[in-house]
């Protein structure tokens, strides 16, 4: 390894500065039309009528879709549930569902379109409270996919348990109860949801798309339409931010179908507006209960959370079912009960986002731990270290944990905000405290998963690297071509990594969950491999020495310890072929083991992610405001391919923690959303940023991982906000806000309810 | 086989009726500029003094380069001979040779700009013929690059032999000898040269151009600028014809060295005045001198052929060599010697055309062999079958000639045309006669040669063959198609087939010589094996059955003979993956074996094209009109993968052969082009098309093609001047005309010497 581990250039990294990167909104092609749709406004309705005839009548409108346009495809598409219609069909199942959509000359063409399609509705009572859309009697969201013994709206129920529960709790010296709330929350990606589709005459349906997943996008897409593969190709170019927001098939479909209506291009760029209406984190409600031992030992714990999917699953299901082995945090306790419910409301669609399901439960056990540790009087450093699952430990899917570096996580941060023991309210006026706060989190990927790689040498010593990874700002294509430049000894700039084209690009279950160097990393390393083999074997002839004797090294194979005798790429392949030409080839397809069984049994996850954030607070005890005074976050990253795209992730991640902590929250009035904006809905800036902002990066090697490394992108995320809401609580002698966003208003009614108390 | 031999709908065929293809020129970049050169007026100059500064200083002109811009590269490209520089450096070879290029807002502005370049020349002595090119003490067109003990301007002479040439005269009953002449003629491509270069942010080097050559081309781009093959990046979508024109990297690297100047993309398009300058086929002047028994069997034969290669080889060394060992046709004849000579002049760059060398040769052998034919009062086709060579037969090089099938194809041909034993002329009016000719021809493809192909088998059952083939117009994706599609036992629209894309699609030597479906084919199904014998592995597990008991059938694997013990392609991927996901790769690089040495000897051919051509024409002999009345040509394809393909591509190759006949030829006057536009040149209209019009297509399998394919492209072109200067000579008693084309005049001329000499 010479080049994984250090800061090579970022692959686009200039042409980003140079503000020369096409993303999809800036590509143009001859003929393109712009789309617009018409959405619900209501949360639940059935569409009794819809007339676009006037619509189709305006000069300049090419094509207006609405279920009447869906003969002959299959009209419902979705990850593992095809619950999503391409159009609303029978009935809109939240606000912003799409009723129909116009392509027409021009943007302002296809907006004044969409004022003269008349739809007539009838309104149905919503399901859009959580625990009310999960009771029996619910209004249905969706009827057929809910679980019958389930009721109500809840599509999936998930549980994870070890031990006896029950006995535990019998066991425990005290036990604390706790409910905990979590808003929806907002990607908050830049460049917001863009498809261009068009068909070429051939009748192949070409998609261009900011999507993390092109390979199941494409899956989709051809299932709607009755189309091989090899006839759907899904172009993703650079993504302008992801976040798990662009993980599913959402406006492609509708676009496609557009697009072979009017015979033309079609390309539509969301509103900000309308990506509020298109995904957004789960919210979720967790109630928790623990039992423990007075040395602070947690003896028996019992989670049921609540995750609200909205009107779509998309990936809730899989998501709600990897809380369910999360949901007590990374800990080893005695006996386990965790059950996790995926809830359809009538609100728009969440997916997954930053953590999937583990911010959620994290913001419950790591807020409890402090209360934990509190009641025992005890350091709550000392708490989690006592309790942090160790290497080869068992974990409540009964399999042996490796790779475990989360107690180092948390000393780290402790270190780097000075962490003072049992920390104690720190006044620095009448009304002003401070406080310091830990946190850790454990995290899953998604498991089994597959990803396959195909990388081809060209005879002077370059390669290219064919991916279906998709770069999204966190720099996938630096760190493969770091790890495939290694494999070959070869300088970085002689890799090229591609972009996802499903044409060319190979199979790739997602640019999510933290996947991507773990996965595609050892894909490419694999596939690497087999060119090595083939380049090792015809160096052992023409070099007369063993091949076990021999090694690539800066660019040339060598009989190790003897750089006289070694021969040049071209000189290898003029070995191979007779010429200094050719292609050799590499290529993997990596399909990971694991999964777990309804008894939440089995191998959770391909590897773990451990973190731990800190945070320090100032609390104005008057107004209930929060100033965060510095922030740290850890996380065991297996091997930094590249510190610094690291680092900067986990400042990222820590950013939108503490946006979770204090601020961000998507708000709704009986299933109408109220803050669909970036001016109404708060995303922290840069005034919010925290003095000091400290991102460390823990490296226990993963066996199975690329150069050992593990997956990072999102892991500094769910650790942040319990962090902060420690700190917060420790400021304030205890009192806590278990609702997140922990706004001032709620900092006053908890310190004044609390007054009373006493 | 249940495609291949089939004629599918021809990949991208409805595209291109629809108008909906984009070439190279029609794409257009966001702040794309301009290009238009500077030529030079002189055929052989020195270049003492250029000044651009006006055209720099010119509004709306981004960058303008001359030889000044050179520093830093390596100036001189080319294929095997580096001897063409990015700009003319010291002294300009030719008229036309790019002096300076402009980049600029608009074609226009280029324009002008290039009328503000100030160059001041002096003039030097030009070798503007081929054999007084060739004569020690003639003015040098290339001093680093001719044969020193060759004398003159000839680069290299290529020789091969058999037998005892002098004895084998010595025995003759007879001998001829004859000084044949074939000028340089256009290719005549539709859509002229054509680049587009951009330099990315990072450095790399994108190309757009339709080249047939994308990875040879790469390759010296890469050169010139000093860079890795993964920083250039070369990409080729339709070309709107090729025939050899677009073999060479040609206006590429100044494109791309204006566009590093520019910072911005910069489109040629050449005039068709420019096509004229920078590519045709070469002259060459043919002495053959043939020794015979009375019986009509050839029995000595001496040929020396001169190849003109204007001011740059390109491929003109390797295409001269080629032509030594078909020389003297497709016969047995016990004692030869055949040399040829590769050319310099001050005439503009030759290079590959339809046939390479062999259309020159073939009409000087086959006019002599009708000659011979009359001198022994023989019927010429009892004269080529008596001679021809036959299956297992050894050929001049050495080698034992399998697959041949040239009996067969000029036995059809003179089916075709009621060919009528020893045809003499027939009378249709005083001054109207008719008669009809026959020819054959032999013709080798590059050998040794590279073709990588690699395969991608998406879950689905659709795959997708990664290919730098360039599709010309000739159907190279729809055979290939086919190909992969029988080893798959897909449908033929679950395959897709890549344009040459440099990052993406693998080496390729070219897509010329009539290669592509013999080695694109072969390393396709080649490719296609490794992933069969994964879905036989996993198959006979799954089925529980013996791998030889397995066969592919109906897009399912399944136990031959029992249907119904059967896997699909989703079944057989979860066999091996447990999930109808992923991607199953297979690859092969194919390099052919052979090439023929110093003494002319090995193996000249990894396989050898045999083709014939017959016609019938009616002169008028007081004005020397020629009419072709009908034209027919068998081509020996191995296997016809898609035989309308095939017979359009033969009826294009025997109109270009009767193009070459009777009127095409691009002429100079002291090196000063003189006919370059399509209205001075003639090209034959649809005027000229024959009333009948016959292509044949003898199917003899060779062992080593996919399914038993040779290649065929342009086969059908070198013996159709022949037959139609055979039809002549029959229809005027024997008296023939030499050069080509065979022009009115040059009847008139011939039959007036006739008379004289009677």
């Amino acid at each position: 390894m010479t080049l994984v581990g250090t800061n090579v250039e970022m692959v686009g990294g200039r042409a980003k500065v140079a503000g020369a990167v096409t993303y999809v909104a800036d590509m143009e092609f001859a003929g393109q039309l712009y789309a617009k749709a018409l959405r619900s406004p209501y949360p639940h309705a059935k569409l009794l009528r819809i007339d676009a005839s006037k619509a189709a009548a305006l000069p300049g409108v090419r094509a207006v879709v609405t279920r009447d346009d869906l003969a002959g495809l299959n009209p419902y598409f979705g990850t593992g549930v095809e619950d999503q219609p391409v159009l609303v069909i029978d009935k809109a199942r939240c606000v912003g569902d799409i009723i129909a959509a116009v392509a027409a000359d021009s943007k302002e063409i296809a907006e004044e379109a969409i004022t003269l399609i008349e739809a007539d509705y009838e309104e149905l009572p919503a399901a859009t409270d959580i625990l009310e859309a999960a009771k029996p009697g619910a209004p249905l969201v969706q009827e057929r996919h809910v679980d019958k013994n389930a009721g109500g709206n809840i599509h999936g129920v998930y549980r994870a348990a070890s031990g006896d529960i029950e006995q535990g709790f019998k066991e425990s010296d005290e036990i604390i109860e706790n409910i905990y709330h979590i808003p929806p929350v907002q990607h908050g990606h830049i460049e917001p949801h863009v498809v261009t589709a068009l068909w070429e005459p051939s009748g192949k349906l070409v998609v261009h798309t900011p999507s993390q997943t092109p390979s199941p996008l494409q899956e989709q897409i051809a299932k709607v339409f009755q189309m091989p593969l090899n006839r759907v190709r899904v172009i993703v170019p650079f993504i302008g931010g992801g976040y798990g927001g662009k993980n599913h098939a959402r406006i492609e479909p509708v676009v496609a179908l557009l697009a072979r209506k009017a015979r033309r291009p079609v390309q539509w760029i969301l509103t900000r507006e309308e990506v509020f209406y298109t995904g957004r984190r789960f919210g979720a409600v967790v109630k928790i209960k623990t039992g423990f031992k007075r040395d602070g030992r947690l003896w028996a714990r019992k989670v049921e959370a609540w995750y609200d999917m909205g009107a779509y699953a998309l990936s809730g299901p899989a998501n709600t079912k990897n809380a369910a082995i999360i949901a007590g945090g990374p800990y080893n306790i005695p006996h386990r009960d965790y059950t996790t419910y995926a809830v359809y409301t009538n609100l728009p669609p969440a997916g997954p986002y930053r953590g999937v399901g583990a911010s959620h439960v994290c913001w419950a056990y790591e807020s409890d731990l402090d209360d934990i540790a509190r009641r025992c009087k005890l350091d709550p450093l000392e708490v989690r270290l006592k309790n942090l699952i160790q290497e080869n430990d068992r974990f409540i899917t009964g399999e042996t944990m490796i790779s475990v570096g989360v107690s180092e996580c948390v000393k780290q941060v402790a270190q780097s905000i000075g962490w003072n023991g049992i920390a104690e309210q720190e006044k620095r006026s009448d009304t002003i405290v401070r406080g310091k706060g830990l946190a850790v989190a454990i995290k899953s990927t998604s498991t089994p998963s597959t990803s396959a790689a195909s990388v081809r040498l060209n005879a002077d010593g370059s390669a290219i690297l064919l991916t279906s990874t998709s770069d999204m700002g966190q720099g996938a294509q630096t760190a493969l071509a770091q790890i495939v430049a290694d494999e070959l000894a070869l300088p970085f700039e002689r890799i090229t990594v591609t972009f996802p084209d499903s044409d060319i690009t190979p199979y790739d279950k997602s640019t999510s969950s933290s996947r991507a160097t773990f996965h595609m990393g050892k894909a490419a390393q694999l596939a690497v491999g087999q060119i090595r083999e083939q380049l090792f074997q015809a160096g052992a002839k023409a070099l007369e020495a063993r091949i076990e004797d021999l090694e690539l090294r800066d660019s040339r194979l060598q009989v190790r310890g003897v750089p006289e005798r070694s021969l040049t790429y071209p000189q290898l392949f003029k070995a191979i072929y007779g010429e200094a030409a050719g292609s050799l080839f590499g290529s993997h397809t990596l399909r990971t083991e694991g999964g777990i069984d309804a008894q939440g049994h089995g191998k959770g996850s391909s590897f773990w992610f451990y973190s731990a954030a800190g945070a320090e607070v100032e609390v104005d005890t008057e107004t209930g405001k929060v100033r965060v005074l510095q922030v740290a976050s850890a996380v065991d990253v297996g091997k930094a391919v590249h510190p610094i795209q690291c680092g900067l992730q986990n400042d990222g991640s820590a950013l939108a923690g503490l946006g979770s902590a204090l601020v961000e929250e998507m708000r709704y009035d009986n299933g109408q959303p109220i803050n669909s904006s970036f001016l109404d809905y708060l995303l922290p800036s840069m005034l919010d940023h925290p003095g000091e902002f400290n991102s460390m990066l823990v490296e226990t090697p993963h066996p199975d991982g690329p150069c050992g490394a593990k997956g990072m992108g999102e892991a500094a995320l769910p650790p942040m906000a319990p962090a902060i809401g420690n700190a917060i609580a420790n400021a304030l002698s205890g009192v806590r806000v278990r609702d997140l966003p922990v706004k001032p208003h709620k900092i006053v009614a908890a310190l004044s309810n609390a007054k009373e108390r006493r």
